[in-house]
């Protein structure tokens, strides 16, 4: 591994291949170490077949015939998977050796990718590497002149880091089955290998105990997974190299487990499984000897259950109400010298590494899990940031980052993209010390987010935070990050994540029989506003449904992504004619859109939309005017930039949750205006 | 059922109710025999319950679930089905008796809705009436004011015809077992009640059968159900009150059963599976005792299989070269007087009814089935039409109408509505023949979808024919018809078929990474040309992907049709605003829209569509200038309106198989500016 070079090409250069003096973008994303274009390309027809040269196994078949049916459905041609021979087949996958028979922490995911007019090959020292590179020549795919093809390249890719994760929060909203398939599927997609399970916490205890069964039966509303369940995820997770790591989080987030068992919590019951949002003070009682023989009981069942040696026991957000107002805690804490809270669960978290090591796994837990007296090989996952993590890599912890990759946060994908495990206080690490920061995980809690809009939060967002953790520390550039993150989270659409696929039936659900597409004007010139806008405007609870166009828009507009570009060019003078075509055609169709949605008025759904559209059109109305000022040359009125810069200022707050993103190019286009009179450029 | 009269309130009025002052359409389709509205609402919450007060049984159980999940996606409520009682339930099921335990022609399936402020019940004879109406009471849920909301209203309804069918050929293209079970869901949704599932044609075989497993070994490309998939299917229907007939196209379309077993042809083999489309040579020898033995066996096996009292023999369009060319056929002929092909297919014909009356089986086949000798309770299927079916029905033989019904024909819903299976000879029929007419089958043949593809050719259309089966006769109205069908086509999508669900992510595949909507303006203003076109315009085998835009547009374009409509008026001077700003938004995002689709070429898919784009702009600027000569009252210049007129003739030939529906609205402006011209109105 240590003969690769990061040449970014593809990174650096925006992933443009020039293909017979004609550009074309390819969505490779985790960009690839290294990747060489070449001349010529290979038609992908109906008759693309996949071999295996060297070792294969169950697995690989598998992941082959996957292939072949994927290549199928994003290209439209009819493929049939045919057992072909190295010899004749499209794609020939030279594979050393198994590897582990689970997916395993560090093990080797290296390929080398070689497409020709000829053929083309992966070769790869595992099953797992193969299963890499049989994702980046998929991605390859796209139509050309004659059809569908694969441009001639070679390709040398690793990952930067071991640990590349997505935390699925499946207690808050009930995710069933197919939820998590189709995401393991967009996870394999780009390359990520861990999918921590976010299994329990106050809102729904989510796995079958047949030895607690009360458990699932009070703590759940009957929406859990069978142990069966458990066994086929975990089988699908292995076939894509992905590694299951459940998390219980204990000793806080615990309210549904005392619905059946209120004897383990701090204070009496009863317990109800609780419905609505944020910390509660339902706790485990620290100080019983029961509770440690209850989830002795408990993680005997779950770590048979679960393969990983990686077992995450949550310990965050610990609310001490019920400690502190227990008697007999208290004089526990006395009588063990655990004055602070802190202490108590540290404590606590201690007896719980032993009872996890009595069973061969290694715990891991979020930052406040993190107490003098913890073995040396725990794993501490941030949600606090580098410096936390840095301080527990130079005690000897390893780590993986979760700050800054909340994908619940609802910030763009550059927010993301930017932070990096070793920035901040990762670059003070040595290298022994930097190795210990195993990589990050994105993390989707789901208070806002239910089966119909999960995966919409989720892609295209995580593909940037998939390539922060495989590409090269230097891959940054945030433009050919967002070229490739379009074509990438189509892409995802095939290999199973509803990435955009319930947009259109949510907006026709909104508009009720009346025409969508004033609706759909309205959602694409909108993005949801930050979390934090959520949490205030509304008292939200798990009974409230997510069917509002706060939850049918994306946390950022592409249109709008696309029309800032066009705009700034417009405002250089360097606009291309599609450019200026495609502003007047949104502006005009802004300006006429509001008095289009009026006749869907009249529900509950579109009412408060209304302000939201009426700036819409305003804004429509503002943009074509500047354009005209713009293009034609001609000056506007003394007065008219200052009042309609006002008039869109004054738009800038978000409205049913949802922040005008269409205010951005009109605001561009003034200031261009503005600029060009005060430097007098134009008279 | 003779207590009904057919008021129909809704059909004719349009489905509009009035609401406190405030008319909301009800996508009630089929329209009911009886409907009235009543005051006030019956709030949707997540309180949402079903309970059975009389009779229940598994089916009804699985049907009330159903029903809960149904209505949680289809208005984004989480609901959890809870075990309600009928006393506080918020549906009520008030069900007889269980009826036929398998789904049987002619069971009743009345039902009567009422739903009112305070919670609804729907009293039904049997099960399968209970199921007619909880579909109803589905379409009835939408936004209100306050959310989601009933309305009020009594419905009393019955279907006008037992026998309400939709055929799927899933031999030319294969379709899995997800995309049976999706159209399932739907059928039931609109009341059909018979699967009638075209399993074997030329092109494949798609039956396990035991006995013959060369059939499906080598007659399937291994794409074939398992006879346990079968059952699921059958139970599957079962479920919603839906019959499955299989059909085994005899004597001809036969190639795929010669490849395993050629000895059963008129002519020596080898065969391959075909792959391409039309009428083909290869034929059962009917002349030798051993292809009864053979069938014998086979239907042995596929009666046991099937538990519908109906199976269907096919028996159309026999290409009789083989029989013409082999001397031992034409020797057998001569020998047993059958000196035309009729004679011998008709001896055929009867050697199978023997056989299938064996197994307690009734035989149903096409057209040409019908011989002289047949029993008296075999079942025409009639492609030819109702003179076809009158005809057999004066014989004293039941027959169903599939003339008018191809929805691979890509006519408009429009076209198939019109279509009653008593119209033409079929008035000229008494009552105890009238009754011989048992319904009728839209017949989806699949030589131009595929498994993305299918339901967007079979729905919404199929709705439309749902209701000619159900509803009253006199049930005809165009305007209210369309206004309803967009409705439905939506719900639809909650049922489960992917109407529109695979429209974005095609047009994606097309734009590889570019930007969709100038693609999505062009297919929404396109229709799929007819049949003929595309059988003419390309050379078609199994082999060729269903992936271009002609694949992603509707045979009707619904934008298009409400443009038409705002066009009409804006003609007539009684447009609203709404519509006119449509005319504007529409016009202008046409006019820019080939510059914007610019910088996607280079591709195939892209590329056969310049003509059509440029078209579509063209006309876009035509419109708009229109739309201002029309609404300033100016007059255009002399001769403008018959150059734009030309202009526009020009557009009206297919392009890439792809009708420019866009054209029609545009034409319509331009005509009234020649009637204003002509009558000198504005002058």
């Amino acid at each position: 591994m240590t003969t690769f070079r990061p040449v970014l090409i593809l990174a650096l250069a925006g992933a443009q291949l020039s293909r017979g003096g004609e550009a074309r973008l390819m969505p490779l994303m985790p960009a690839p170490w290294k990747a060489a274009a070449a001349d010529g390309r290979l038609a992908i027809t109906s008759g693309f077949s996949v071999a295996a040269s060297g070792y294969t196994d169950a697995r690989l078949e598998s992941a082959m015939r996957r292939l072949v049916a994927r290549v199928s459905r994003q290209t439209g041609i009819p493929i049939s998977f045919s057992k072909a021979t190295a010899a004749n087949a499209t794609l020939v996958i030279e594979c050393g050796q198994r590897g582990p028979e689970y997916p395993t922490l560090g093990e080797d995911e290296t390929y080398q990718l070689d497409v020709s007019a000829q053929g083309s090959t992966i070769k790869a020292v595992t099953v797992t590497g193969a299963l890499r590179g049989m994702e980046t020549f998929a991605q390859l795919i796209g139509p050309g002149a004659d059809g569908f093809e694969a441009p001639a390249i070679h390709v040398d890719d690793k990952p930067r880091f071991p640990w590349r994760g997505l935390m699925l929060d499946v207690s808050r909203h009930w995710m069933p089955l197919e939820v998590v398939e189709r995401n393991l599927d967009a996870m394999a997609a780009v390359k990520l290998n861990v999918f921590h399970w976010h299994l329990a916490d106050d809102q729904g205890f989510r796995v079958e105990s047949k030895r607690y069964p009360r458990l699932q039966e009070l703590g759940s509303d009957g929406h859990f997974y069978t142990q069966d369940e458990v066994r086929r995820v975990i089988a699908y997770a292995r076939g894509r190299g992905i590694r299951v790591v459940p998390e219980f989080d204990i000793p806080g987030h615990t309210t549904s487990w005392f619905v059946g068992y209120p004897e383990l919590a701090s204070a009496p019951g009863p317990y109800h499984i609780e419905r609505s949002w944020g910390i509660f003070q339902p706790t485990m009682d620290p100080t019983r000897e029961q509770i440690y023989t209850f989830l002795d009981g408990f993680f005997g069942e779950m770590t048979a259950l679960f393969p990983d040696p990686y077992f995450h026991i949550g310990g965050d957000e610990v609310d001490d109400t019920q400690w502190k107002t227990s008697p007999s805690i208290q004089a526990f804490a006395r009588e063990h010298n655990l004055p602070a809270t802190e202490d108590l669960h540290g404590y606590f978290n201690q007896r719980v590494q032993a009872l996890l090591k009595k069973y061969g796994k290694t715990m891991i837990g979020w930052d406040e899990t993190l107490r003098p007296g913890l073995a040396p090989d725990t794993v501490i996952q941030s949600w606090r940031g580098q410096a936390s993590l840095a301080s527990a890599a130079k005690s000897g912890y390893r780590g993986i980052l979760s700050f800054g990759y909340y994908l619940d946060h609802l910030r763009p994908a550059s927010f993301h993209y930017a932070v990096d495990p070793l920035d901040g206080a990762g670059r003070e690490l040595n290298g022994e010390q930097a190795a210990r920061i195993l990589g990050g995980e994105a993390c989707m809690w789901s208070e806002y987010v239910s089966v119909e809009t999960v995966d919409s939060r989720i892609w295209p967002r995580m593909a940037a935070m998939a390539e922060r953790f495989w590409s090269p520390r230097e891959t940054t550039d945030v433009r050919s990050m967002y070229a490739r993150l379009e074509m990438v989270g189509r892409l995802l659409e095939w290999a199973g994540a509803q990435v955009r696929a319930n947009q259109g039936r949510m907006l026709a659900r909104m508009a009720s029989g009346r025409p969508v597409e004033p609706l759909r004007f309205l959602a694409d010139a909108s993005e949801s506003a930050i979390i934090d806008v959520r949490r205030s405007a509304h008292k939200y609870t798990s009974d409230i449904p997510l069917n509002r166009l706060v939850d049918v828009v994306q946390p950022e507009s592409e249109s709008i992504r696309r029309l800032d570009q066009a705009a700034a060019n417009a405002a250089s003078g360097s606009a291309t004619p599609a450019e200026l075509a495609e502003l007047r055609a949104a502006f005009t169709s802004w300006a006429e859109n509001n008095i289009r949605l009026e006749p869907v008025a009249g529900n509950a759904l579109i009412e408060e939309l209304k302000p939201l559209s009426k700036n819409l059109s305003t804004a429509g109305a503002i943009g074509m005017r500047a354009l005209g000022y713009l293009k034609g040359g001609a000056e506007p009125p003394d007065g008219w930039i200052a009042q309609q810069s006002t008039t869109l200022g004054a738009m800038a707050s978000p409205s049913a949750e949802v922040t005008l993103a269409a205010v951005r190019p009109v605001k561009a286009l003034l200031d261009a205006l503005a600029h060009r009179a005060s430097s007098g450029l134009s008279r």
